[in-house]
């Protein structure tokens, strides 16, 4: 016999396999095309997982792994924006939380109530867990323009002082994490990755 | 300062993102595409999350998110091969376990020591935690033949008595979830996505 409780966690994953189809700005390592939100997730919560040592304060790090796990399920309705874009969409915010209710809504009530409180407070960003999740989610893509030679960035004609600007939150997620991406932009500077919106004058 | 510690930890996070090329056989719920391994991941590790009350015996959850997560890493080195062609390719199990050894192996060696003794539980299917994490892993690819109307079992010839042989074991990790699968394979069975090795006489 099949419950209707069991039918309704089905349906959710089901519905969640959409996640696969939605494109990030992002492109994977190799270069070879943009990343997706569920591959995405994935190497978060493997980041959350590995440099948990370097979040401030004591944390429960099972927490902040859901969280990954779950932080862009509500971009299935309101596709994905990038993080130096969101202030020219200020609808986003509202779709995505109407996203959040909708999937999130598929499971049985106790289930979908527990997920959308993890979802708010990762977007609060107040707990030391959700400071330490968004310090990843900005860390990785970083990582991403890193490896790939900056093309995202040049694509969107990113510069330093935007970069710097939006990445300097890191730090209240870890120090230590913000050194590490300090080190990385500083040498895509120098690699010519990422340049300055004033060159200086030599 | 960025520590060597720090360091091999984020040459690890760089490492994996590989996992996001090796092609799994299943499609992807639109049938758009074939999956990869590591968004396939994030969708066990979020089965495990939603259906963990359905778990055979008291269990660690955390675990078995990690496991999830983790479980198919190994594949960077060895590729990914269907559950039904395990049996002719005997070489398939020392590939993927030298791949898992260099792959932690990145990390430092308490992290690497840590994922390894996570992963051969997977292999070993012995715990409770393992032993669900493996009737995720079968129940998902079913799941991706269900809604892409038999696709993959057309185009490799896999038999009605194949799927069921292969997927019984889901009842030792939950039997809930084996009485879904079961009502699923009959379903296809019913739809003509899924033929019996010989067709019952009418």
């Amino acid at each position: 016999m099949v419950t209707e409780r069991l039918r309704r966690q089905m349906d959710f994953i089901i519905e969640i396999d959409k996640l696969k189809t939605v494109l990030r700005r992002a492109y994977i390592y190799d270069s070879s095309r943009r990343e997706n939100s569920a591959e995405h997730s994935w190497h978060t919560a493997m980041m959350a997982l590995v440099l948990a040592e370097h979040a401030t304060g004591n944390m429960d790090l099972n927490r902040v792994i859901k969280m990954m796990l779950i932080h862009d399920i509500a971009e299935i309705d309101s596709g994905d924006i990038s993080i130096y874009h969101r202030k020219s969409d200020p609808g986003y915010a509202s779709r995505e939380h109407k996203g959040a209710e909708r999937i999130f809504g598929l499971l049985p009530s106790d289930q979908a109530r527990e997920l959308l409180e993890i979802q708010a407070e990762f977007e609060a960003g107040v707990t030391t867990e959700a400071k330490y999740a968004r310090s990843l989610d900005r860390l990785m893509p970083l990582m991403h323009n890193y490896i790939t030679g900056g093309r995202r960035w040049r694509e969107d004609g990113i510069t330093y002082e935007q970069v710097y600007e939006v990445n300097k939150k890191i730090k209240e997620g870890s120090p230590e994490l913000w050194d590490y991406a300090i080190s990385i932009i500083n040498e895509c500077v120098a690699k010519g990755y990422l340049k300055p919106l004033i060159s200086p004058t030599i």
